[in-house]
């Protein structure tokens, strides 16, 4: 590095006046793993936190082969063509493990990597998804202090991910393609649930047909879920990305949910639910954490399930003889 | 009182016996809220547990009109007359709150309490489901130890009872009733995935046309879910409780699904596994309520909390600060 890193004060202004240097550095601090950068990343943020939280959260998530980048590039085009301000961020725990890392290949999104409107940052690292969940959502606020209006959160469909980012997110969106075969097989139950629309891309030549079958089957599926809290019927669209059509209705739809549950209070009323469930959930893991990586309680936890195993104790025997260690502990 | 408590020594030998009135007695320590008779009841159960874990559990729930008091009498009649000891529980964390409780009145199984060979008792009371499941756990352990041999479970299907239950039995059974319009409207979809098999009840009269139909939807909604972890494919059967028609065919499907999981040795890691679950559910569920129920904690939250709702901290901070707090308490 050639210069001294800059304080949380100077990263701040910088972000609030849109510098995107500077909130690249600031995210770099979120994400690293040294006490010192944790300190001042936390600075910077509660400098950034009056100017954040101006923005429509969107959450994006499909599995492999559905067509995420794409969409995001049409998507985020058309955003940046209405003036928007777009942030493109990652949730992705696995891909610590795989060394790999979605939007880690900025190629995938090539038109939209040059807009000047439009921010991309992919999936930080982490062993663990609530590590991961927490630096994403700092970065949401960092990229709302510096102006990015509209924030797209994608994430692969395929794990823990979708829940985490359901959690952070006001509108979620997922990605399907027209298969063969029976519609319904092999959702994952749970991301249905979490849908606020569920969009049918690669809708075009010989797709087209199939998709718009698709379509129907999933409007027909979401009738037997219950309903939405808000009262939102999740809807079921289909588009091409890579012919930008049905790209413009699929925003148009986020506007009017926005919109809708603004003025009812939901939209406000869904973020301080969520900010109070990454309160409680943070406080929970670090709990569990701290007990169960205590040397002590590792080891009779060990005993006590082996003896648990041969039923020689009761699962409520053995955790009141931990708990009692782990007082004696502390 | 009329005479002194016997001591734990003379309760378990009289449980291992099959003395049902020491079984009743134990029972009541468990369900007991004084230390004393707690530490007791931990004594009483530690001498019975290498007579316990040799039975059948199985979990039944269904909303209420189900049929399920008649189906249980029916159902625990039909494994009596097989030679079977059957001991019927039951888990409903609201009925403290209702003041009411399932199987509270034993007139409603007229048949069952009069059988030598079955033992009935009704939910324990508390406040919380932990309580009430640990409670009824304990109890099962002593019921086997008693000799019983078949131990139903019971819960209403309307609350969170049912995963409790799921987690204590082998075999899940939902009560259903053919009703009119879409049949696979309201139901707790969380519910149908557990289920080993869905029994449609009151199949009978004018019913029995409409209970057909419902099963052939049902077996064809338990289609979309993803096969079960031992390969099992949920059943769905009709039944009449009241004329005694299908009764003997559900017995016959339990068999025959222990049978199979005996010998693969699903029946052993399924109930280790159980164990665990509740070990470590128990332990998590106490550090968290040592730590919200602590004075200082609950005070902080809730400024914090008020913070966050303005949005002057973040979740991740908020979380920092009263983890420190509680860490400097303890």
């Amino acid at each position: 590095k050639k210069r001294t890193q800059p304080s949380p004060d100077e990263l701040a202004s910088g972000i609030i006046s849109g510098d995107v240097v500077a909130l690249s550095r600031a995210i770099t601090l979120v994400e690293s793993t040294q006490p010192r950068h944790a300190e001042h990343a936390q600075s910077v943020i509660e400098k950034c936190l009056p100017y954040a939280n101006r923005s429509v959260r969107i959450g994006i998530t499909g599995v492999p082969g559905a067509g995420k980048s794409t969409f995001i590039e049409t998507f985020g085009k058309h955003l940046t063509s209405l003036g928007k301000k777009v942030a493109v961020l990652a949730v992705d725990p696995s891909s610590s493990i795989s060394g790999g890392s979605i939007l880690g290949d900025k190629t995938r999104m090539e038109e939209l990597v040059k807009d000047k409107n439009a921010f991309i940052r992919p999936s930080p690292s982490g062993t663990s998804l609530g590590g991961v969940a927490r630096k994403t959502r700092e970065t949401i606020l960092l990229c709302e202090a510096c102006g990015f209006d509209t924030i797209i959160v994608e994430t692969v469909g395929v794990g823990q991910g979708e829940t985490a980012v359901h959690g952070m997110v006001d509108f979620f969106l997922l990605l399907k393609l027209a298969g063969a075969g029976d519609e319904l097989q092999g959702i994952k139950r749970g991301i249905m649930e979490m849908a606020d629309a569920v969009v049918i891309n690669k809708a075009d030549g010989d797709n087209e047909k199939a998709a718009k079958k698709a379509r129907a089957e999933f409007a027909r599926a979401l009738h037997l879920y219950p309903p939405k809290e808000n009262g939102w019927v999740p809807k079921v669209l289909t588009a091409s990305a890579l012919k930008n059509r049905g790209i413009a209705e699929i925003w148009e739809l986020v506007e009017k949910y926005t919109g809708k549950n603004r003025k009812n209070g939901y939209f406000d009323r869904k973020r301080s639910e969520q900010n109070k469930y990454w309160l409680l959930q943070t406080i929970e893991d670090r709990l569990k954490t701290s007990f169960y990586q205590d040397k002590n309680v590792k080891k009779t936890l060990t005993e006590e399930l082996a003896a648990l195993e041969k039923n020689e104790t009761t699962p409520f025997a053995a955790a009141r003889k931990l708990l009692d260690l782990w007082n004696r502990i502390q």
